[in-house]
């Protein structure tokens, strides 16, 4: 029988295991112009923590009892549409799930491009457009420039450091933990900043001696604070995201804010939805990028649909490295 | 004997008069190319506290035991320079004393235009370039937009709120106390929060019921935090100022920085200086509007050079409506 992740409570602060129910959905009859789908890959992410907020944003709130959306990669089983056939790779946005009927429109067939299909909820995807018109875009990013990316591990963090590396740009990276710092070495990243081992002020500071020019942030807070303290004159922020005040009450502390003026610094904060009308314009540029390997995608894969509240979670606590995905 | 203030000693916090000593200065001799100065009328101005920090920034340190500078207004008595004569009235940076022997490049002449000459210390001057450009061309302010400007009875607050009426923008300022708003109402703002009557989050909500789309910010802290909770979808910030934060070492508490994300909301800091090479633009539109009485200069005067340390401590105690001056 068809299950979904449904939200079974809203979280205070942060997310447990008791916020979410897993259900038997029965499925609507497959009318003409839809498609039933089984999932292969369900996107995690940290935007959704807010969908679980009841207050108006940028995407509807998830209901209370109702199953939660994201991004998924799944196959037709069964077609009552034209132009889909059982065996089709298609993507869409019935994710927390492993069984959907969708009408034909909300679903794309994924592109035969020789890569692994996940990856269009990676590198490929969403994160990985994040990364590309933040860094270029949003924050006007260019060659010779100094970059600072925080989470830099993470989906959209892996991307911004192989992109600008590829632009011609100095990258630091802020990751948690050895390992991570690692990764992101490997990936290119001219210096690293473990935020696990000590104030990030300092490790910035030590890290950029001269600064930087450009912050991609997804994670606020003092990672925020201390790319203001170290920005060079008209540095460019893209906010991206903001995970370590998802969970918390209590207000951002920034002890350097007043920096914004003498630096005139730019702090732009931004949202993907906002460049879907682009997109053709980053698979034109990142898919060559990709299929030669000159960016990497890594994911850590986390297996069945019983654990993707576990996969959620693990999110705050840095769990994954590169892109983290459920496997059905 | 001429007379100059001089920085005492560096302040912590809030400055006091202790900072302060006026202290009697000779004369260089009036060589060729020098002119001598007396001044009228001197510039006391907020950004003049970051200068009595000893940190490098976009203007320099004031120097212990020297005297400060500052914009002022004072009439040649007597000239070794070609093109200057005793009697012509003149803008520098010599602020913060009676008189003095500069180099005729330092000086120039204010514009016949009739208008009073302190004009350009104020509305003609830095305050309304500073209004103009920040408003104009870093918030990119357009007919229609609703504008939060802070401090809005200060000389570039009071400026900020006249150029918005005359470009057809709907204006919401903020000030302390019920005589500030009256006067802002005067210039013509369309709503008006007291922050002395309550958290200006709750003003400002009341006041924006529609929320905001450019905000004009002079004070910084809870102002700004209430400008970021309220903001518009793509709202942007011009970040002139932020007087809350001069002289407290304590952190600015954010609750509200995450909207930056959802709204895409744009932080942009800037200084006057970057914009000189355009204040003949800033001549062209505002003379007409001043001269017309379209846009009205108030004045708060404090006479005497002794009380030009009140007359800037005064600036934290919100002393001043329009633009504080001493007059000499």
């Amino acid at each position: 029988m068809p299950r979904a992740w449904c939200l079974k409570s809203r979280p205070k602060g942060m997310p447990t295991a008791a916020n979410f129910e897993l259900k038997v959905l029965a499925l609507p009859p497959l009318v003409e112009g839809m498609v039933r789908v089984r999932n292969h890959w369900l996107s995690v992410d940290p935007y959704m923590r807010g969908r679980m907020n009841d207050v108006k944003s940028y995407v509807p709130a998830f209901q209370l009892g109702e199953p939660m959306d994201g991004g998924a990669i799944g196959e037709v089983v069964e077609s009552n549409a034209e132009g889909f056939a059982p065996g089709d790779l298609v993507q869409h946005m019935a994710g927390w799930r492993d069984e959907v009927v969708l009408a034909a429109r909300a679903v794309h067939k994924v592109p035969g491009l020789g890569v692994e299909p996940q990856l269009f909820l990676g590198v490929l995807g969403i994160p990985g457009a994040t990364a590309w018109f933040g860094l270029l875009d949003v924050a006007q990013a260019k060659p010779g420039d100094s970059v600072f990316v925080s989470a830099a591990a993470g989906a959209v963090g892996s991307a911004v450091v192989q992109i600008a590396k590829v632009k011609g740009m100095r990258v630091i990276g802020s990751v948690g933990g050895p390992n991570k710092c690692d990764y992101v070495r490997s990936l290119g990243a001219d210096a690293m900043v473990d935020y696990k081992a000590g104030p990030i002020l300092k490790g910035l500071s030590a890290a950029a001696t001269d600064g930087i020019d450009v912050y991609f942030d997804n994670v606020g807070g003092d990672h925020l604070d201390a790319a203001l303290a170290i920005a060079r004159a008209h540095a460019r922020f893209a906010i991206c995201g903001m995970i370590a005040g998802y969970n918390k009450p209590e207000p951002t502390s920034m002890r350097f804010i007043l920096r914004v003026i003498a630096a005139r610094i730019r702090i732009q904060g931004f949202l993907i939805t906002d460049y879907l009308p682009r997109m053709s314009e980053f698979y034109r540029e990142m898919v060559p990028l990709v299929t030669s390997g000159a960016v990497k995608s890594r994911e850590t894969v986390v297996d069945g649909l019983e654990r993707m509240p576990d996969a959620f979670l693990g999110l705050f606590e840095g769990a994954n490295v590169g892109k983290m995905l459920v496997r059905l």
